[in-house]
């Protein structure tokens, strides 16, 4: 394989995760070690930042701060949802692309990000290809979402997962204080695949858990989940239900949009309408059974929460990055870093592999309905088996007065 | 002082709060070893559970498992929000509490929980001398709310405050994410007092923060509100705005309930509509400013989310249950175990004091207003000088497949 000198671009695209910054990190580390890599310029807001000729010299970062990297949530680069068009149709962006990467002598380009980014590499790398401009461009996955297909899991996904069964744990207790009757409705992430959400189920082992589990992979259906919140509250005078905001009923329409529909109408049960599904879900409940009822939106926190986040998780997301760079270096281009789960001696070993690009892009991984129980309000052990390692160790996180040091990056042309 | 021998009950009452156990878990542990004391008896479900006669034996549980109490959220006995009745209008509740405590030789009584509690305390220990029953009537103060008189500050804050404060830096990464505008609207808990809202400012100060911080202590008003949100919106394109639930306007109108209001007429927004506070302001900024709008409600887990709790709170909070049992022990009785701050060269230290509980019962304690910053929409270094010592510290909860191990009870009679 031939050796490639020049400049490398590191971008980051699409929604935060609490580890995006330590595959970034990886890949930084990497370029500013390598000899082949002159200079390591980070993309603001992604390919954006490419666009508009606004790059940073990573190089003229504190190595030490820079560090911070690993255990700051969100995209310290910035991020962006570009979306480029097809080089067929429209490709201004592509020749702007390589004007910039011939400005800079850019020969490595790597883009942190979920399936469209994954795209975008794809996208860019088959330009360059064409246009006889030699670079070497791969992708390195992010999500929380835990959806991209080919690779065993994706980083980002497990610290968002350990983050959702450590709090749902936490609930169950806060929702056993008193022994009158309690409803709880937890509404996580995913809108079209149910890994988040499936994630609770983790808070059972330890039998702290939620009694039903609701993802988007099965149809929703309001008469039956209404009547088993019944029977657990008749039965316990406690029900825990985790539910993804992706659910959705058997002709395909959102659950979610039953509350703005009703917020057009009057109000039917007396109380204020509401904004999210854990809110409806909740007045549904309150209507149905007279308990008290409870609706919590993990929000924003179940992806940014890098105070809770795995440190399996920040551990193989700064590999990915570092694999990025050095099979880069290596000679491979057009492919995506992902991971293999490897069982040696009954232990979980997670090894790194390349995906083709054009895979990985515009496709949906799902949780396998065969990881579901019988009665498709909850996991089976085939899901605990496959989500547990990866929750694994605690973050190293660097505190000051206790509370997290995230990065602070100078940002320097 | 005369040394009094015989059993003791400790209870829990009122809201959860991440560290109540370990107040409980002092006083269990400290009754354990003690010789004066025959038996610890845990009360269910605080005063109901010795009004029913629904006591565990503490000495049965194993002394391992039942240390994982000073690192589990809620109340592991269990609370109630019971309010005994005045005892010369109705003193059934007192004359079985009487009954109860001679039927197991009590003479002892510890209750764990907030003002109300501290009042139960105060009229239980004034019936008993009455009625010429030798009994000791310790109060151990917990709640987030932090609004408890004479003590300088209320086991359970700091952890809560800890969780605000670090979650609001996770948010300010991740709504800084994109290049485009985001405003974000944090609802923390706190309805006449704003103490959990005000700790919001601790994320700020390492430039992680909040722009805008609303208490109850001060009159909200919303034109003044929009047009500091726009103005901050203008110039950073991101605004982040932490709010507490019982926020009123200068009529005393809770500004929740003006979203209630709303929910009666038509959806004048043209979306779902809300919930909570957090989702009224959001619809009301979105459709003032035009921007993108987040509402979040942190909801239970500021008061349960033990994975983030401040290891100073929870050895202060042992350290109160451990006070009031060997206090008991000495002689004294009829008082609430609180804190006394004393700077030893520079350095926070918390010493033990005690109160009269009828001093602590039924008062509130506020944030004084000396400690906002002049436009009264932030905290000055008063604050911040106040609260960080408490939340010094990580939790050393115990972890089981890298999730919180909590305490299981036998709870045998």
């Amino acid at each position: 394989m031939s050796t490639l000198k020049g400049a490398c671009i590191i971008g980051q695209s699409g929604g935060p995760t609490s580890v995006i910054n330590a595959s970034a990190y990886g890949a930084i580390k990497a370029a500013l070690d390598s000899e082949e890599i002159t200079t390591v310029y980070g993309a603001l807001n992604g390919i954006k930042g490419v666009l508009d000729d606004n790059l940073i010299d990573m190089g003229k970062e504190d190595p030490k701060e820079l560090e911070l990297m690993k255990y700051t949530p969100s995209s310290a680069l910035g991020s962006c949802r570009y979306k480029l068009k097809d080089p067929d149709v429209d490709d201004t962006d592509y020749k702007r692309i390589l004007e910039i990467f011939k400005k800079y002598d850019v020969r490595y380009f790597f883009y942190n990000g979920g399936n469209d980014s994954m795209d975008t590499c794809n996208k860019i790398s088959k330009f360059m290809l064409k246009n006889g401009y030699e670079c070497r461009v791969m992708g390195i996955p992010k999500t929380i979402d835990n959806d991209l297909a080919g690779t065993d899991h994706c980083p980002g996904y497990a610290s968002a997962a350990k983050y959702i069964a450590t709090s749902v744990m936490e609930i169950y207790h806060d929702a056993r204080v008193y022994d009158t009757g309690m409803i709880t409705v937890i509404e996580a992430m995913g809108r079209n695949a149910g890994w988040l959400t499936a994630s609770a189920a983790l808070a059972g082992i330890h039998g702290n858990g939620a009694d039903l589990i609701y993802l988007p992979e099965i149809d929703f259906d309001m008469d039956s989940f209404i009547a088993k919140v019944k029977k657990i509250y008749a039965e316990n005078g406690k029900c825990i239900v985790v539910v993804s905001e992706g659910i959705k009923d058997k002709e395909g329409k959102y659950i979610s949009e039953y509350g703005a529909d009703l917020a057009q109408s009057k109000d039917s049960f007396g109380h204020a309408q509401l904004g999210g599904l854990a809110s409806y879900l909740a007045n549904v409940l309150k209507s149905e059974t007279g308990a008290k009822v409870r609706g919590i939106e993990l929000s924003l926190l179940q992806r940014c929460a890098a105070h809770c986040a795995s440190q399996t998780d920040i551990d193989e997301s700064f590999s990915a990055g570092q694999a990025a760079v050095t099979n880069a270096i290596a000679g491979v281009t057009d492919k995506m870093v992902g991971f293999e789960r490897e069982m040696v001696d009954g232990k979980y070993k997670c090894n790194i592999k390349l995906f083709d690009l054009s895979i990985v892009a515009n496709t949906e991984k799902k949780v396998p309905t065969e990881w579901l129980n019988e009665t498709k309000d909850g996991l089976n052990d085939k899901f605990i088996e496959y989500a547990l390692p990866l929750i694994q160790g605690e973050t190293k996180l660097v505190k000051e007065d206790s509370l997290p040091r995230f990065v602070h990056l100078k940002k320097l042309k």
